[in-house]
């Protein structure tokens, strides 16, 4: 693994600096929990700043206010101050945003001796007040083009530091599963009380030590466990039951009360701050035929991903593999079908990093950032989908490459639970 | 309040537009959480989606993923469906992001009636990216323009549905507090043991319950709290002793063991997902009195802060009678040098909401969105800070102004708790 604090330039970035034509990365945040500021610098509690990586020589981190000094020294970075960065003038003088933050640039770019050409431009922040301090930055000599892939490229690989953290968010992920499990196998069904509407589940609503067990409950108990874990959850989670489990992104209302014979989907993606990313679907009671079928389904292909997951494959072929197999068994898939909205309806995993989405891609399109490298960290999720029927099927696995050496499995499972419908399976 | 989903295009939007000379306001995000899109759209679990807000007319969401069809609907906007904003075709050709998005956004302004021209462009998300999808949005007649301060502006004031948010926020922050306070009276001060270095702090170790009471043990007690209520802490908070208390943006170490005698910053800002944001300084056992005396001067600061804070009043007129209020008692202001890092080094407050820092502006340069207005949620948050002697004091607020009637205070105070240094003071 590369050192976690860069004191030269990462390796692949001259190449893909050169590739387009551009003489530095240049990365613009509001915090530097911008994944573009996070890899590089690590996980800082520093708010708007910017990083130079330009072609030869060392990165350098700019904050802007004096407060985050000691904060942002904590990167172990060549540091740009306030003053540096010409930030009194523009404030005396009354700048706009734009144009304060292109001064602040072009001195960064200037600290960190790059000659005025093509930059590429990345990190996250306000679209319109960076679209003009890229424009007032181009009229200063150093013209913007879109940088944001390749310091994703950029972040593929993961440094012990990144891994680390994502391992710290896997495990508190793995107890909070576990916990969910405990309480499902705990609850009862009773037949639907007088207050539940019936929105076309079927089975008796599940109680819990007398109180009806609702999607809430399941996310107060998931917030505990991640807490104590010292995770947040910043893009929320996935709590869905039934007609909700039937549709991949929808989030679960937490007044809903869970239903014995429903399928329950469970996506937790909880950060330390950098995410882990893992799904389970469960059942209560007897599940429905066609639902013990579909998981039946998703997890040969899950195994089948599990199988071909090695440094080298590209991920639109293990995408095209779980689709054979989802296919071979009678479902439509994106393959067969790219509108349908039953069966298997979205791609087989992504990366994970600070970012909740990274590369690897599993996207037919993709180039060398589709391709599986060792130090990529991964999910593999097939899921079969039925929102006419009000059932859904997810299961997902969060995965580090290794590489191959002798005697070593190539890929470590980050998140190893138990895969059944049944919580009562799930013990001991 | 107005209504919290609008059906027709938000008050004091037309006006803005023309001042830019735009037909609409564009909003990019790569997630409904962006502000820009929370506070029109309310909080939804969707990812890269676009609000066009049209001079005249509906507000039109726009989704990227069929998956989030639902989501998107409980917003109660009108809405652009992936197929809508030419999705598919841009899919099937793999055409970059930055095509794809502005092709999207092309789409949208058409469908919700502008006329080519110019527009205001607000969000929040990959700078090159946006940057270069706002090129060529140029290029096929739509103008983009920084809208930034825009939608940041009519983000100003809150709505009820956004206020009951900051509410929730609130309640959690205040039971954190108290939760904190607990902790730090039970604890006892025991002489610091060999395994300690001595980092300047003066005062021995406390101690609960046997155990070292650590700045981790605090936030893993603040964090099960704010669990509790349903409360993430997307940008962290800080929990800093001594030196670090003597930086205000100075996070604090998990690690550090508290000292008898030093101050503590605990500064929170849950969101729920609106933010509240809160302070207050501690000192177990006897405080020198250098901290009483700043913490005195703090207190009558906040206080006077508090007495003016009302609709109509300017932001930097109150952070001028704080920079007054604090120098009468001989402490060095912004004022008096802006470049002191002793004394009284920040701004009295911000606006609160989807995003942490929002209007009203404290900003001595700070046109319209420096005036206090009915509706508003800020805090009032005055200190002072020595760092050669290692000590800082934050007493933080967050107030709603709710307007002045007759027999009603204009402010509510949304944090309502004891100011004391010493947490036993504020037991019962």
């Amino acid at each position: 693994m590369p050192s976690p604090v860069p004191s030269s330039a990462p390796s692949g970035l001259a190449g893909a600096l050169d590739d387009l034509g551009c003489v530095a990365l240049l990365v613009l945040a509001e915090s530097a929990r911008d994944p573009d500021v996070a890899h590089f610098a690590g996980a800082l509690h520093v708010g708007r700043c910017l990083l130079v990586l330009p072609r030869r020589g060392a990165p350098r981190l700019g904050y802007f206010t004096p407060m985050e000094r000691d904060e942002a020294a904590a990167s172990g970075l060549r540091l740009l101050t306030p003053h540096d960065l010409g930030l009194p003038r523009a404030q005396r003088e009354g700048w706009s945003e734009a144009r304060t933050l292109a001064a602040a640039a072009s001195a960064a770019l200037t600290a960190s001796g790059a000659e005025p050409g093509r930059v590429a431009l990345a990190g996250h922040g306000p679209a319109g007040t960076y679209h003009q301090a890229a424009r007032q930055l181009a009229g200063a000599g150093w013209s913007p083009v879109d940088g944001n892939d390749l310091a994703r490229r950029l972040r593929k690989r993961k440094a012990a530091r990144q891994l680390a953290g994502i391992r710290r968010a896997a495990a508190g992920t793995v107890t909070a599963f576990r916990r969910v499990a405990e309480l499902l196998a705990a609850a009862e069904a009773r037949p639907r009380g007088a207050t539940t509407a019936n929105t076309g589940a079927t089975g008796p609503d599940l109680r819990l030590a007398g109180e009806a067990l609702t999607v809430g409950r399941l996310r107060a108990e998931i917030a505990a466990v991640l807490a104590a874990h010292g995770l947040e959850q910043p893009a929320g989670n996935i709590v869905a039951p039934g007609r909700d489990a039937a549709v991949p992104h929808s989030a679960g209302r937490d007044e809903r009360v869970l239903r014995a014979g429903e399928s329950l989907v469970v996506d937790l993606y909880p950060a330390a701050p950098p995410f882990a990313d893992c799904t389970r679907t469960f059942c209560v009671g007897r599940a429905p035929e066609a639902l013990v079928a579909a998981h039946a389904a998703v997890r040969e292909a899950l195994d089948g991903a599990h199988r071909s997951a090695r440094p080298g494959v590209r991920g639109a072929d293990l995408q095209r593999a779980a689709c054979d197999s989802l296919e071979a068994r009678g479902y439509p898939t994106l393959l067969s079908d790219p509108e349908t909205d039953r069966g298997y309806v979205h791609n087989l995993g992504h990366g994970v990093g600070y970012e909740l989405h990274e590369y690897p891609s599993f996207r037919k399109q993709a180039g060398a950032e589709g391709v599986l490298e060792a130090g990529d960290v991964l999910t593999l999720e097939p899921g079969l989908y039925d929102p006419a029927a009000g059932w859904g099927v997810r299961l997902e696995d969060l995965v580090w490459l290794r590489g191959e050496r002798a005697g070593e499995t190539a890929a470590e499972i980050l998140t190893p639970l138990p895969y059944e419908l049944d919580p009562r399976a799930w013990a001991g």
